[in-house]
């Protein structure tokens, strides 16, 4: 059986999103494979990037709304731990 | 009556963690002012700014900890709104 | 004829380095699809994120040695614009 | 005799830029003084540290075309040099 996760209800969602960055990061891929100017590949690069940052972003909002909220009624060591792992998934993006 | 937020206790943590930042800020303002080469008034900047992502990160590990948890326990409307709000304040920081 | 930009000395490696990134983005993929807990997808994520932001880097540093260096032995409109142009590349990975 | 760096001709500019900055960073004290909302709190952080990045970029544009390219037109080690110094600073803003 498979575990339900925050992003469960919208996984469809996560991985359209997905496909974007992949289609992104391959016309990365062909630019330089086509020596096109640097500048308009670091326009796609960044491209690319933030599509990433938007799937992040979607699963963070999923985790919380979901896992850390059902932790947080649950409440004790489990709920801190969960916000602990959350807090610290936040600083790897914003660092 | 004064509210009680996220960070109320402790407050006089966050604020140390903001003087370092403004500390480092004013040399900035110092290094400028007495013409210090580029690169190493740079790399204070990005001192500055890496100890801002530092109070970012307590305050929003407390918003989660505290105002988040309550509002999950509650449900609802509150939570959803609250979850909304936390992910945007994220969002902010990691675009 | 191809162009030779900053970039062409190092294609390879380039596109090495690129190969990573979509290695990582693969994962996250194949995470979603399987439904990994997401807070092992983010730290996915992440290496994805970081993983293109070298890519970027490394563009960047063959752009400023190469085509800005070059502009600047010649002076005049087009390296002002070449500069323009470089910092405004620079601004969209800080921002 | 102090030196002539790449922001000496817009000293005053990059410093008003600074003072919106410090401005910003006495504004994140003073609500977590007054117990201002997290969230409230967090725009501020948010905007201090953006004003924070524009001063970044606008020190990098005044170095790169002000010593890379002076260096870039002598070539050689230091040319190289100043190109990885300067590629190493936007590397500490962009991760």
């Amino acid at each position: 059986m498979e575990e339900h996760h925050g992003y469960s209800d919208h996984k469809s969602d996560l991985l359209k999103r997905l496909r974007r960055a992949e289609g992104q990061v391959r016309g990365v891929h062909r630019m330089i494979e086509e020596d096109t100017y640097c500048i308009d590949v670091l326009t796609q690069v960044s491209a690319a990037t933030k599509a990433l940052e938007k799937v992040a972003l979607a699963l963070l909002e999923d985790h919380l709304s979901h896992c850390v909220a059902t932790a947080a009624k649950e409440g004790g060591d489990v709920a801190a731990e969960k916000l602990r792992e959350a807090s610290q998934a936040i600083a790897r993006f914003v660092g």
